[in-house]
């Protein structure tokens, strides 16, 4: 590691002014002493790196570092510092206890950045920096996949509209004109219609109109497009509204682009190979008959592939106090699985080795987040975490208690002891994986004596947390995280992890939405909207049972009604709609109201961001 | 320089295969042979830097190289290969007769890579390496421009949003809430409003009505949100038709993301305060009372200049040969100014110094890209061209002549002679700017001593080119084009440039648009539609009558008319709508039906394109 000394001085400044106050060393300084050679970076710039798959190769046979899941209690508008925790320690275990550590985080979303929440770099003397960098465009990869998903989408709306105004010869001609072979995408779909031909002139009149015809159900497309900022009037649009289309008009919507089944695929996938395939295996309509059309059928999933062959490779770059950080996927893990990629982790475990830690994050509350890494991300990657750290703030624990935020620094405990609910159920839930629990509270000002140790009394004794460390690694950098670190290493060494998956792959959709609900939500039980049932036992029927479920709930509450605070118990959980995410690998339920596309709030965030235009310095980002 | 030998061979392989056959030599060598420092460089992986705008600084004193536009006669299916000759004129300079050399051209956009098109990276032998990244993502540009003009389309929508559902009190006091002091953005607000105060609990009740209240007409929005996908059924659609919207539903769509304004401001800015002013002047609606609803009333004005602010850089790049290449703003100069940047010009023009040359590319035909480029590129810029490389083929040349694609390989010197009307119409319309003009042929196989006789006596005798020259650098590089760059060399050395501009900046919006239709177009009138006459008063009246005029039209012909080819006279021009783009200075006349959103056809060239997962290359990219 290549730690940096850090003078923190009181009161804290703004982050940005935190963060632009520190020089980022070298990138290339960062990988050597994280042990990654300089043929497997990628250079973005001086002080971020791509790294390449082929590390991965090298160190096949070197041993995992400690795998430990950076969770937090069901957030609230005062914000909980998961993500400043999650650097905070990296840079206790890496700077100050020279331990190898990689923090695995997700590359924020431009929606967020520039609506309610800011940047998602950590905060005060915990982040990554240049935190410019990070919260702007990162290496492109989100770029990337609203190319790919857009493409996709263009890709089949056009081939409903050539499909509608051309006849069959036309058609066929159009789509094979000028070649001798078929492309490979077609080859792909004529063997799925039992079709083993390779020259367009040798098909039937009859296969030709099956090749040709994807027939597609308008009322059927569940792929929608995606943009990156929050844009609320794009939830629910209607297009093809312009003359030229003929007709071909249907309603369809945007969601924000980490929603996107692509940015699923990315932080799922092996490599680039398993990229290209589930890219191609992704559903996006159904045929009039029933049949399944994907974006290899539509003929774009190479495309697709292509415009996301650099996304597969995780940005590195550094926390304030040069302790390595890897960037990859998206955040969201109310709408999405909102965990960092299976191909980070995986480098990082290998290059932190034995004496080592991963820190990866998993999004908002560990209910949605964290339930997700489990059952799903690691049920993918097959990686068994060792603990998990529970991010906490005596002040939302008294908004969860039922105190407003305005009074939410006054001392409190009776309101702190009922907010405690929320955190008790979320140390429980993830002893029921098998995973000790570290809690994490992280210190305000305003907390007093009492209430710190209330929360370690209840936490240990009611939910059976490993451990309760308070830290103050905003104001003090990973030197206020030294006694949390220390905290992990103990429980990593002395409490072994039984890690098990929730439920079984066998387990059939509804049993798997049931067991999230009960188990995790503290439903009562669960009620099929809109025909869900139906759509649950026609994917069961299409062979996708044994995928895991996915579900899109307010981060909020452990219910589906954001305002629910604490540990609300015995609610119905209404399931609105299921999709399906072929490529991803899950299925997809939207329990009660949860919106895909995020708004703006009346004065948002850009309205203090602006550029220095003599320094080129960005201002007011935080 | 540093000049790379090329071994060609016959028949010419693929574009990628080409590509992929030559290693790219390392971007701090390309930079450093051409003078750039390497403190200058902001490298994206090996083969790729954005330039820092330090140089202009340090080279503020050079002379300036020789400045040269690269244009072309009407397109026509049959491609003419602009780019491939920009690129294969820019070896024959460099890498052949050793001087300075910089060729200035556009990152492609992603629709017609996908699309129709392919890449844009030139062809055979004149190529920009490595071509998958230069047609692929660049270094971010485009993604940075989508998100800017997406931003500020979310901005507009939800402030209605907010505006039609809180009174005045609400609006107020959340657009306020926390501030001391008003935001940047408000208080230059303020300041057009006549408001001289700092503090928000300053105004009085009826200023912070006027303050807080945009007021927006819908029916005046002029701003539309973008997309680098050729995605047809978002020409035309409803928004805002989500429960939760409240009824605030309204028609628009979606542009082309190289077509939007703020494309347009990245290629005319001089530095980022040039940027972040142009950004802030963005016109997008106007008020119920008739006031300019500005970007900067909307207050996303700063964080769009820090989405772009990394944008101003060019990008360096090399040919196969090793000549150095800025890749700058994008393409559509039909539906944009499709122009080059002003910066990049000028980057290329000092390193290039006395001896040296930039080549700079205006897309589409001459009446398009090279009208644009005068008219408005150049008066921004000030700079004046000394020459102009025209292109052209045999085969387009008897297209426009009346003959088929299908029967353009076959000798036809009737056809021939009907089709140099345009060629020699180009020639004359440049001539009009008073810049000499060399005609560059571009050769095929099927081209006829006859046939290439005829083209050089019109081209001089009719046109008054200054010379006309056969290339061959598809097949064979910068060796093929070694004459042109000589031809190229005697006439800036012996032909002195007169140049000036079409129109004054004093003409009404009205005569300028008269004029180009006129003298470059060809039009015996102009015909205005649904009130255009009328917009264009207001525009003058707002105080825009000073600005250009940048002209949406056709590529195909000098008409408005696609199917008119060779040298249409006496039309008449139909003024569609006329739109302002207060931040890129020019008003924006739609003529006839072209469409600022291209679609795809029934076999995009995604079909075709690839990846092999084994070794991460692309395949069928062209």
């Amino acid at each position: 590691m290549a730690p940096r000394r850090l003078d923190c001085v009181w009161p804290v400044p703004s982050d940005i002014h935190i963060a632009q106050s520190v020089d980022a060393q070298p990138i290339t300084s960062i990988a050597e002493a994280a042990g990654i050679l300089y043929s497997e970076l990628n250079p973005h710039g001086s002080t971020r790196a791509k790294v390449r798959l082929s590390i991965l190769k090298r160190l096949e046979s070197s041993p995992n570092g400690k795998y430990v899941v950076v969770a937090g209690m069901s957030p609230t508008p005062l914000g909980e510092g998961k993500s400043t925790t999650t650097i905070g320690l990296a840079q206790a275990l890496g700077a100050h206890l020279h331990r190898p550590c990689f923090a695995c985080i997700r590359q924020p979303s431009q929606g967020p950045t520039f609506g309610i929440k800011g940047g998602a770099a950590g905060g005060g003397y915990s982040q990554v920096i240049p935190m410019e960098d990070f919260n702007l465009h990162g290496t492109g990869d989100i770029h990337a996949i609203t190319a790919a998903n857009n493409l996709l989408a263009a890709a089949l709306d056009t081939r409903i509209f050539h499909e509608r105004t051309q006849d069959d010869v036309a058609l066929y001609r159009r789509l094979t004109a000028g070649l001798k072979d078929f492309a490979p995408s077609m080859l792909t779909r004529l063997k799925r219609l039992g079709i083993d031909k390779v020259e367009p002139k040798e098909l039937t009149a009859e296969e030709r109109v099956r090749f040709a015809r994807l027939d597609v159900d308008p009322a059927t497309i569940s792929w929608r497009r995606v943009t990156d900022v929050n844009d609320r009037v794009l939830r629910e649009i209607e297009v093809g509204l312009g003359r030229a289309e003929r007709g071909v008009r249907r309603r369809t919507g945007f969601d924000i682009s980490v929603a996107s089944e692509v940015m699923a695929i990315l932080a799922l996938v092996d490599d680039l190979a398993d990229m290209r395939r589930r890219l191609g295996a992704i559903q996006v309509a159904r045929s009039r008959t029933g049949a399944s059309v994907t974006a290899e059928d539509v003929g774009c999933a190479g495309a697709m592939t292509v415009l996301m062959k650099d996304t597969v490779e995780p940005t590195l770059m550094q926390t304030l106090e040069g302790t390595p950080v890897l960037v990859h996927a998206g955040p969201f893990g109310n709408i999405a699985h909102g965990n960092s990629s299976v191909i980070a982790d995986r480098i990082g475990l290998k290059l932190a080795g034995v004496d080592g830690f991963v820190l990866t994050e998993a999004g908002f509350g560990a209910d949605m987040g964290c339930e997700k890494f489990f059952n799903i991300k690691c049920r993918a990657s097959g990686l068994k975490p060792d603990a998990a750290v529970l991010v906490a703030t005596v002040r939302a624990l008294k908004f969860h208690g039922g105190v407003e935020p305005k009074d939410a620094g006054r001392e409190n405990t009776a309101a702190l002891r009922e907010g405690m609910r929320n955190l008790i159920r979320h140390v429980q839930n993830i002893r029921k994986f098998g995973v000790p629990v570290v809690v994490a509270v992280n210190q305000f000002i305003t907390d007093t004596e009492a209430e710190l140790a209330l929360v370690k009394e209840l936490a240990m004794e009611e939910g059976g947390a490993a451990d309760v460390v308070v830290t103050s690694h905003w104001a003090k950098g990973g030197a206020g995280a030294v006694d949390l670190a220390q905290a992990l290493i103990q429980v990593t060494e002395s409490t072994p992890s039984n890690f098990q998956l929730l439920y079984p792959d066998a387990a059939s959709l509804k049993e798997k939405i049931e067991t999230v609900s009960r188990d995790i939500y503290g439903a009562g039980g669960v009620q099929y909207l809109n025909n869900t049932e139906e759509k649950l036992a026609d994917f069961e029927r299409m062979g996708y049972g044994g995928f895991p479920v996915c579900m899109a709930k307010t981060q909020y509450s452990f219910s589906h009604n954001p305002n629910l605070r604490g540990a609300p118990s015995g609610f119905t959980v209404p399931i609105r709609d299921v999709r399906i995410n072929c490529g991803a690998g899950f299925v997809f339920p939207l329990l009660g109201d949860v919106a895909t596309m995020p708004g703006l709030p009346t004065r948002p965030a850009y309205y203090n961001i602006d550029i220095d235009c003599e320094t080129g310095k960005v201002l007011g980002l935080s």
